[in-house]
Order: structure tokens, then C-alpha cells, then sequence
């Protein structure tokens, strides 16, 4: 018996792992990207699985078309033009297994064993496993606080044939938290048009938002086509119903389809036409309201102790929004260490290695701050603190 | 702009596309594999979905493991040891996106460019697809009644080393509708044993048997753990929750895990806890019963039609069970001529050159029986054996 060769390359996520561990109650866990549970609109939703029972049970459990509810796909089309400024129609959206499937799917559309993939550095950690599944090398591109070093990024896509296409998180991302400036969207945008290198706009977290200004996608400054766009219901209604999307050109979207058509078909059924009937029954921006305002202050405890009680020479982000922050400690200390510390103290947290493709940054973790409640960020940053003080 | 090389060699599903000619209600049809959604047990399902989102909800609508819902493959588990006389454990039974997500991570499990599939000729037109997007060649077995032709099999196996699995469909298959005797179950195993090439048996349509004795699966006969089962629960309970899974050994199914969490995290939370508690309280074997009962007769009414209206040199299989009949038409009629005229009279089925993955037998075509009713059985296949007798 012989596996494939991608095989000899893939490990189990990290993530995945920690949050085995972190089942455990008492552990109290900054680790994995979970929603706060205790915010899902779970009396709606038993009235809404009941309105679609009643109203169109047959169609609800039956298999329906690879491309998605009709209704839902037009109802996204609506909202990104409203929240992200784009022009995408309703045939340009295909319903995906939470956005994760639509990053399998990308690379399953774009990826030649050897093929380049353009990312910050660093990046989704699970759109790494995806995409080196296909057999992907990366070019990690460095960061600030806006966004991409956009004349490394033109430098790379002069020089390098082999690209086939830029995977950003211009809001919010995940793992730093950082969202891009509009002219740094601009001119990637204009790079990818100029060098016909496609983006894949990443963008799970942007409605979450807990100041200033939604800014609009990078896919809103394409003049050619070239930007893809990839959304989600995980972080805005609940991640158990997998429902995301992709959002691309007529024949990018061609593409998708017929790759999803092999991969498993279609989306949950029953769960397309309850997110829609919710969104007609029900004000999401409410909803999302709610969400924010615990998350906002579940963010503002999580820094403010992390001012107080990590060391002076432990740097971390400060995001707008998500659920994100991250964390970087003297480069002499190693993360993982400080893990293995704070799990005999039941903390955890996800050290910030496995979001380098090209590895290195030992000295990095990711902080999530959606998931606990408020007592426990401040009594988990605090301890944590007390471990990092040990090791500076 | 560049598309990976897979691409080029990917077409769309014939069957999703005819699907979307069938919405129209007027047509008849004999395309999709679409189970009769007035058998799903709606009542059941607002129950159960009520009950869950009571008792669970937060855990419900959360993340959970890539592995899935622990009470749902411990019933599964236990469901194939008493069905199929298998040995797997819960641990060792993945959760897949309907048993499609299983074909396509096998493929990613297993397969490089060039490598090959053995495969029954014909073959499930989905599962091609999956494959192909890997990059496999395919070597068709020809079948009788009975299943493969175990001597060609193993001329196969001896001569070619880039074999990477065996797939077949033992039960009731997709698109014939043939089962394979206890022997060929017993020797296939054996083989599989011997030149330690995996068998992947699907197995969708096992549970939907009309008459005679369930025969154990050819996994009950595996001795040193090469056999794959995959399932679902799209033709017992119904399809758009989109809930399958994959059964192997410990090694093999942490290769699964692995692939699956780069390709969509986990499936449907909810989905997983309904089906689970639907299990509980509800009989599922009585719901079974019920759903083979109007197949049974949708089968033999079409099985009568066919004998009274088709051409006398048009064969058919007559299944013991199952979704579908197999139509082989003189070598000179082409399937696709015959499909033609019959949407012109809103008339659908597949023709069956899809179904052989290196191409040919233009002059077959497949029949769904469980989707239409009775007076639409009759009435459709009347129409057909007209159309047909003007061909012959």
C-alpha cells in the first residue's frame, strides 16, 4: 500500500491538536479561532428549522444544485456589495463547506505540483495545509500595519513565472490581527491586474468590526477580473452549519463548480435555506452588533492586561476587530516552550511557527480572545504573563 | 492567468446538468439519483432538530473535531458490524461531506499523476471525476452479474505496479444495479490481501435491499486491514444534509483525518447531532422498511414497463435493489441520439458512456426508478420504448 507523495508533507494542524487538549473545561484556552457559543441565536434558529420544515422540508433535505441556494447566493451578492463595495451577481457566487473548502478548492483549481502561492508572512495556518496539498512552495511577503510590502510583492511577481496566485486576509487577519490601508488594496489590486496574477481575498472576520471604518475590498479597485473573494457564516451566525462562499469572475466560477462537483457536490442543504430564511426573518446586523460589542470588550480586557501584565519587551497587536491577536516575545524564546509551561497551568494558546510556510519565527503566538469569558481572559493573560516573566 | 493542468481534462458532471433540466416539473425523470423526498421523515426532523438545540445547542452550531461527532461513529460502528460483519471500531470512522467527500479524499490520500485506479466498467460517473482530479488513469474490469472478472483483476495486479487502489461498488451498483456473489466478495479480498493493493467499496445503496439475504461486505473478509469502506446516509435519511463517511484501518484513516482537515475542517455540526439523536429515538430500520417498500414496487412496475414496451433487442438489468437500471441498446444506437428526441418530450435519463472512464459503449444509458411515481414510472418508459422503437 502506497500513499501519494503529498502524504510525506502533511501534518495534523496544529490547531486542530491543541484543541483536543483544550475539550478539557477547566483549561482556559486562547487557542483556536472558536466564536463565543453563547452568542448563537439559538431560539431563532430552532423557529427558522422549523419555518423550513414546514414551509419546504422536501426541497430542504433533497439534493440540490452544485452552485448553491439560489436565494442565499443572491442575498451574499447584496451584502458584499453593501459591506465590501464589490460588483459580484448572484451566478458569481458558489456556496462552499465553510471558506476553508473554497481555499481547497482554489488550489485544487490553480495548483500544479511546484507552483508558487504569494502570502503575508504569516498567515492562515490552514490555507497553508490547503494549498500544500496541491503541491504549493510559498513566497511569504513581510507585513506592517497596513498590509503587505507592496514593492517586495511587485519584485516577486517581476521575477517569478511561477506564481499563480496571491492569498491575502486584508481584515483582521488571522494570525496578527492587522487590517491593510485602502491604498495598499488599491495597489494590489492594480498588481494583479497589471501582472494577471489573481488574488484570493480571504475575508472570514470583516464584519467584525469594533471601530472606525469598514473599509472596501480588495476586490472592489479590480478593473480585469483577477480578485476572488472568499466569505463565510462561521464568525457571523455559527461555524457548525459550514456554510461559506467564493465569489469570482464568470469563468473563475465555472472552475469552482465543476471542481466541487467532485469533491462532494454540494453544501448542506438544509442549512443553505435556513441561513436564508434567517436573514429574511431576522436583522443580522443586529445580531452582528451583539457579537461585536462582547467581542470589543473582550479585546480591550485582553490588551489591557497584556499591557500590565506581559513583559516590557513582549510586543503584540492591538486589532480593530476579529478575533485575533498576536504576540512576539525576544527572539531568544521559543513559543513552544512557553506552551508546554502554560499547559501544565491549563492555558493555551497556538505558538506562532506553524503560520510561517517557510518555518522560522519561533519566538511568535496567536492569542484569541473571542472565545473565553471575561473573567478568564484577564485570570488566563495574567498567569500567562507570570510564565512569560520566567522566560525573558 | 494560468488554471492548473488538472483542468484541462475536467468536464462537468452530464448528471448535474441534466439534473438542472429536470427542475422543470413536467419533465419525467429518469436522470439523478435522487432518493423520493416524500419519504423523508420531516415531522421526525423538526422534532429531533428541536430537541437538539434544547439539550445542545451551543455544541450544536460550535466547531467540533475533524474526526466528528463521537455517538455517531460509534453507531455507525455498530451499525456495519451488524450489516456489513465488519470490524471497525468508532475510531476508526470518519465523518465525510456525504460518502462523495470520501472518493475525493481518497483520491488525495492515495493518488499521484499517472498513478491508476481499477475500476468496474462501468462505473460511478462522480467517482471518475474525483479520481481523475488526482490525476489517475483508469483500468475497467469488465462485470457480469455476479461482479468483476476476478482473473482479469489479478493479470491487472501482477503486471501493473502503479495500481494504487481497487474501487468498487458491490451492492445494488451505480449505474448497473448488479450485486456481487459471496465468492467474488471473498476474492477480491484475498487479492487485495495478497498484492497489498487497497479496495475503496462504496457502498451507498446496500442498506435499500428488496428482496433475499444482505451479503456481508468484502471488508468482512479482509485479513490484514487493505479494505476501505465508505457510507452515508443520503438514501437512508436523506441527502441535503450531505453526512457520509469513510471506514479503515488506524493508519489509513489518520491519512484521512490529515487530508480532510486541509479540505473543509469537519462536517455539519448539526447535521452529525441530529442524525444521532434521530437514531436514538426513532427506528431506523422501520424507516428503511418503509423506503424500500415503494422502491420495490417503483422497480418491479419499471421492470414491467421496460419488458412490455421496450424493443425485444434492448437489455436491461432487473436489480434486487437500490436506485437504478442498467439499459444496453444495439451496438449501433447511441444514447445520446435517443436522449435528444426523449427531452423533446420531457423524458430524462443518463446515457451511459460517462460511466466508463476511458470512453466507449455510447450505446447504454442509466434508469432511476425511486425518484418518480408510479402513474410517471409507467407513463415515462411507455414514451421511452416508443422513442426506443423508432431507433431499432
Amino acid at each position: 500500500m502506497k500513499y501519494a507523495k503529498r502524504m510525506n508533507h502533511i501534518k495534523a494542524s496544529e490547531i486542530r491538536e491543541i484543541l483536543k487538549i483544550t475539550e478539557n473545561p477547566e483549561v482556559i484556552s486562547f487557542a483556536g479561532g472558536l466564536p463565543a457559543p453563547e452568542l448563537f441565536p439559538i431560539e431563532e434558529i430552532k423557529r427558522i428549522n422549523e419555518i423550513v420544515l414546514e414551509e419546504d422540508g422536501q426541497k430542504a433535505l433533497q439534493y440540490t444544485t452544485t452552485e448553491g441556494y439560489q436565494p442565499l447566493r443572491a442575498w451574499i451578492a447584496n451584502r458584499m456589495k453593501k459591506r465590501l463595495q464589490t460588483s459580484f451577481d448572484a451566478d458569481k457566487i458558489l456556496i462552499t463547506h465553510g471558506s476553508q473548502q473554497a481555499l481547497d478548492l482554489s488550489g485544487k483549481v490553480f495548483l500544479d505540483e511546484g507552483d508558487y502561492v504569494v502570502c503575508e508572512s504569516p498567515t492562515y495556518l490552514a490555507a497553508i495545509s490547503a494549498f500544500k496539498m496541491y503541491g504549493a512552495k510559498f513566497i511569504e511577503i513581510d507585513c506592517d500595519d497596513t498590509g503587505m510590502d507592496m514593492d517586495a510583492l511587485e519584485e516577486q511577481l517581476k521575477q517569478n513565472q511561477k506564481i499563480k496566485y496571491i492569498y491575502v486576509i486584508p481584515d483582521f487577519q488571522n494570525p496578527t490581527g492587522r487590517t491593510w490601508s485602502l491604498e495598499k488594496r488599491k495597489r494590489i489590486a492594480q498588481l494583479s491586474n497589471m501582472y494577471d496574477v489573481p488574488i484570493i481575498e480571504d475575508n472570514p472576520y470583516g464584519e467584525l468590526r469594533f471601530e472606525g471604518e469598514y473599509l472596501p475590498s480588495i476586490a472592489s479597485f479590480d478593473k480585469k477580473g483577477t480578485c476572488i473573494v472568499t466569505g463565510t457564516f462561521s464568525k457571523t451566525y455559527c461555524p457548525g452549519y459550514r456554510i461559506g462562499w467564493v465569489a469570482a469572475n464568470s469563468d473563475l466560477i465555472k472552475q469552482y463548480v465543476l471542481v466541487k462537483q467532485g469533491s462532494d457536490l454540494q453544501c448542506n442543504t438544509m442549512s443553505q435555506l435556513a441561513i436564508a430564511k434567517f436573514v429574511e426573518l431576522y436583522d443580522l446586523d443586529a445580531h452582528i452588533q451583539t457579537i461585536t460589542k462582547v467581542y470589543k470588550r473582550r479585546r480591550d480586557l485582553a490588551v489591557q492586561t497584556m499591557h500590565q501584565a506581559f513583559p516590557k519587551n513582549v510586543h503584540f497587536t492591538e486589532p480593530e476587530g476579529g478575533l485575533f491577536a498576536w504576540v512576539e516575545l525576544p527572539e531568544h524564546i521559543n513559543a513552544r516552550d512557553v506552551l508546554d509551561t502554560c499547559l501544565a497551568s491549563n492555558i493555551a494558546f497556538v505558538p506562532g511557527g506553524s503560520f510561517f510556510p517557510n518555518g522560522g519565527h519561533e519566538n511568535t503566538f496567536r492569542i484569541n480572545f473571542s472565545n473565553m469569558s471575561e473573567d478568564r481572559i484577564v485570570e488566563g493573560l495574567t498567569k500567562l504573563g507570570d510564565i512569560l516573566n520566567q522566560f525573558v
